[in-house]
């Protein structure tokens, strides 16, 4: 069976994931930049931006993880662009220019179904509304056999979590008190109990925690 | 001047230090020993029950570090014990029998004072109804030059974090979902900026960090 996947999933000491107020400059809000910059310097991240140095040590290892062995994502609609309710701008196709970094069917979670969008590099963004399990069955069926990752913002990680349905968790505790955003942890007392669970802290200042299914 | 500093402060994921519904059996509420788990091995441990083994690696050397050069603690009501309003139970005399691992003043912030009790080893309760900056003031006093340790709980670290009274604070991140109970970081945004922070994980699953007043 083919696993499910959270990467690269930064949260403050005091569980925020995201910031408050997030808008078309601010994707994590008053956040910033700050949940992610163990992630810039990385050969993972550099790439991404398709640039061909950055660090390859040991946050780069963690982050470099996302990518191998995945067939299909699945994001909350709060990743995918600021706006909320109806489309009124069908022009906005995501934060990441003509060609995303997924480079596989992306299946958006929202309650405005609209026409799917082709990108250039293999991603594709689906519009779904649909509950945890049956996004899953869709985004498994697109995966063809590879794993499905679950890339987030909280809430949708949350939910995925609550439901039992991940099997490979990696957060990134970032030391820094955000104080207002939203939370990851909510409603998960005990969840560590279905997950063997390893930590380790990198130069940069975080501390990688991986949460694998027992 | 005297630091005033903070160890050993155990938190979860989701930000908490204690759990909920505290009483005689459950100093911790529901959370039990699972904060602590990290700390009963070592030797700094094992000293405070009079034993001489224990674990000596980088949990104990962090563990150790909250006696030397300390000349007085200031702690919350709720860490001297589960008693509410009106002190009902006069022969209550904390969690720690009859020589409290202290072996200093120990100032305990109640609304309800009573005389003060001496026991063995050195430790003498206080019990004073005081601001954060009154009960600092006392307790340097008491400390005669040497340091002030902020003993919890939570509330109490999040009053003195929140007036900016803390030189040193070593939390420790336990990778469990605690749910419910009481939040250390509630208030504190940005709290970090004032600090040099290091984030060191061990063997043990937890993440040490430390706070240094920059």
């Amino acid at each position: 069976m083919s696993r499910v996947r959270v990467h690269n999933f930064a949260v403050s000491l005091d569980g925020f994931s995201t910031g408050e107020g997030q808008s078309l400059e601010a994707p994590f809000g008053h956040a910033g930049g700050r949940l992610m910059e163990w992630f810039f310097p990385t050969r993972a991240f550099r790439s991404m931006q398709g640039k061909a140095d950055g660090s390859t040590g040991v946050d780069d290892a963690l982050a470099s993880a996302w990518d191998p062995g995945i067939g299909a994502e699945i994001m909350g609609r709060n990743k995918f662009g600021p706006q909320r309710g109806p489309w009124d701008d069908h022009e906005w196709t995501g934060w990441w220019g003509a060609e995303p970094p997924f480079h596989t069917p992306v299946f958006v979670l929202t309650h405005h179904p609209r026409p799917s969008v082709e990108m250039e590099g293999g991603t594709t963004f689906h519009f779904i509304d649909a509950t945890p399990q049956e996004a899953l069955a869709q985004a498994r069926e697109a995966a063809g056999g590879l794993d499905v990752r679950i890339g987030g913002g909280p809430s949708v990680v949350r939910q995925f979590l609550a439901e039992d349905l991940v099997d490979h968790l990696h957060v990134v505790v970032v030391p820094i008190v955000l104080g207002r955003g939203v939370r990851l942890w909510d409603g998960l007392e005990g969840v560590q109990e279905r997950f063997a669970v390893e930590s380790v802290s990198t130069p940069s200042g975080v501390t990688h925690v991986t949460f694998s299914r027992a």
